[in-house]
């Protein structure tokens, strides 16, 4: 598709628009952590663009995605290239957008931030929090991953417990989009509108800005707890989930066989303990550690957030979510994983059948939090992975118990967390990306939609 | 039981500790809001202290308390008598305890505030919003109630639909206390064993100082939205209490009948609106208000804080809890109430249900609340009261239909919200109050183990 393209003189007419083409550079812009899954390490291993853009402001922004349009170029955002499922991955080569120079973050003003798509989400709680505020939710990548990609290619993380996930009405309020047309408009979409843009992946329109509703800052306190036995260290971190006279940020559980991967903290932990993760507000510290108790665990690590920054301790959100795959990644190359939620209200009952059908082949892990006004249980289980087929096998066999599954092992838009295509972005990216040239081949429902014509 | 004392010697033996013993003060002093209850306003009609002493801090308390325990003089404690079900009314007469001088607010530490049993909620607020910081909940009488009567007499209220209630661990997290004993003790009650006091009404100990978990101040926007159709109404609010993504501190529902009854309201309300009240914190009022719109409601009234200060408004939430009843009373002396939680999830086909059979009798007013992790509907309904047994046959009916009722026609504890004799309030108060003179007359456990021995 970009084999006509003179790339040499398409980033010699980009002037001082900064930009790179070496090779080895490019390619690795061209990446994100796609390779957690073994289906897409081994799709997705050639994938490079042609070259790496990067626009200083919105004015490069336009000018970029003008000239692409101009010559049918393929265009692919990035922000942090944090991802697992291949987001930001230029399938048909093309442009990669880094989109990190647009850090600027304003003044919170009544609790909304606006900020720049590639401003850091570690960065903006530094901002934020002598402010008064903070993230209301970030990923478990959060010193490296940006706002924007947290948006296009996010679902939740650490805080969800408290405010669902991004998706809920609420928490993103408003975003401003490039349009990838031969004359690029500058939209502000606000309300519902902005669900055409979140979770897209970029394909329907170049995320510039964000509005984001805050969460009021708290100190936390940052817990590594240790169980002998696992489900009654599921019941104890269920109870905390459901308590809502304990503040708390993260509520996450594991197994001894995943914690066991957690190399930075063999130190405080016993071999076979089950660990849970948890960043509990000061305030709650006595009711916490009390339940704790009570439910048979230890702390194991308990650190302010001033000693995790002056010890450059890893945090305890750093094993949560996808960071527990990475920990079991870097110790044995053979795990994959898989996310999922589990059926409620009763969802300990069917965790406890996973792990007797399955045994040591799913290290079990569990993140709560809210779905709709409840406690929900989501899991990122490891797998010690075989074959496709096997793994295909496991998901169907979950989605026979009920438990519902997100398919981290693909870099369809649809076939992941959506399920379906969502008529309102499609109808977006015909308006916004009528050439299909935003992140091609991402969204299926888009793919449909030109064969159909 | 009081007979016997020469009330001038024990003033006069009190030196410099402040007292009223003027009988029409003291009889001011002797009651709370237990008129709202026409069985009550009956029962309790004329109560009355001897003697009302005003400690200036604990060493006064500890003196009054250990001369009365030598004269078996009984002693009933009072904030800001606020209470409607005559918790701080001296049936046996004696010494009404007024404990509005202790009142001093330390500073925040760690989201923990150690505040003495008088200081006033209102007060409390306004103190820790500077230093970053307000209440998790308070009772719709905020300006004259006192922390130490919400926590011996209360339950919950705005903010409990984030924190659920008081009796929940987490927010109350210690309680100095001073027994009546010949020697009294100050004992610090922490982790479980404050639940002695809790909501025991003063009857096991006299509480001079708390420490609350509080929450991170945030800015909030003061709604009266107005719905032509109740059930709408009631939807809307249903939708808001359970979305995690739009932040709020009060979420209730009066239909018509009852919005009839808010004369402050009557400029902005057309007659048979049914009215939502809410506190949305600034960052959540677009989401609100697009909620709003779709679910078919307006907005009568919006104001910011400082607005509702500046025009001396009478803030939203003093329509809600008890306040709603207060407002109907003002108009309709034969109006009473109901305290009661329908059963959910679907408690909104239960709402229907009563409305139907019921009409014009019960005005319907609902408090959304959160109770272990999820949403729960509380409901005052307004009674157009005829006889008590006609109370008494709503109560039963209520009662067949699965709704849980929390009497307020009662001054015993037990018969009200805790169904039951707490045991370890029993057991305590066998150890602070050996000569049950704390409140006497309010707990049936205690009469029913003084008969027993």
């Amino acid at each position: 598709m970009t084999s006509a393209i003179d790339w040499e003189a398409f980033a010699a007419a980009l002037g001082d628009i900064p930009h790179e083409t070496d090779r080895a550079l490019v390619r690795q812009k061209s990446r994100d952590f796609y390779w957690y899954s073994p289906v897409l390490k081994q799709q997705l291993r050639g994938v490079s663009a042609d070259i790496v853009v990067m626009p200083r402001d919105e004015a490069d922004v336009i000018e970029v995605m003008r000239r692409c349009v101009t010559q049918r170029i393929p265009l692919t955002p990035r922000g942090g290239g944090t991802g697992n499922y291949g987001q930001a991955m230029p399938l048909h080569g093309g442009v990669v957008l880094d989109l990190l120079a647009l850090n600027t973050i304003h003044p919170v003003q009544g609790g909304v931030l606006r900020v720049g798509a590639g401003a850091k989400l570690g960065e903006i709680e530094s901002v934020c929090k002598p402010q008064g505020w903070e993230l209301r939710m970030f990923p478990s990548t959060r010193r490296t991953a940006t706002i924007g990609g947290f948006v296009a290619g996010g679902s939740g993380g650490i805080g969800s417990i408290n405010f669902g996930q991004m998706r809920e009405a609420g928490t993103l309020l408003g975003a401003r989009v490039v349009t990838m047309e031969a004359a690029p408009r500058v939209l502000e979409l606000r309300e519902d509108a902005v669900a055409r843009v979140h979770h897209a992946y970029g394909t329907n329109g170049i995320i510039t800005e964000l509005d984001i509703a805050m969460a009021p800052a708290q100190p936390w306190l940052d817990y590594v707890v240790a169980f002998a036995d696992f489900l009654a260290l599921a019941r104890f971190a269920d109870r905390i989930a459901r308590a809502d006279g304990i503040a708390k940020r993260l509520c996450a559980a594991v197994d001894g066989a995943t914690a066991a991967y957690f190399r930075p903290l063999q130190d405080v932990v016993s071999p076979g303990e089950s660990l849970g993760l948890f960043l509990v507000a000061a305030q709650s510290a006595q009711p916490f550690e009390q339940a704790l108790v009570r439910h048979g665990g230890r702390i194991a690590r308990r650190l302010t957030e001033a000693e995790v920054e002056a010890q450059s301790a890893v945090p305890a959100f750093e094993f949560t979510w996808n960071h527990t795959t990475l920990h079991a990644l870097k110790v044995d190359k053979e795990i994959t994983y898989l996310q999922s939620r589990f059926p409620g209200p009763d969802y300990l009952r069917v965790v406890a059948e996973v792990m007797e059908a399955y045994g040591d082949e799913i290290p079990v892990h569990l993140e709560f939090i809210r779905v709709n006004g409840e406690v929900a249980c989501a899991a990122l289980p490891l797998v010690r992975y075989t074959s496709e087929a096997r793994l295909r096998a496991i998901i169907a066999d979950f989605e026979a118990r009920g438990i519902t599954v997100f398919d981290p092992h693909t870099f369809v838009l649809e076939d992941g967390g959506m399920k379906q295509t969502d008529p309102e972005q499609l109808a977006f990216k015909r308006e916004a990306d009528p050439f299909g040239l935003l992140n091609p081949g991402k969204m299926r429902g888009w793919q449909a939609h030109v064969s159909a014509a």
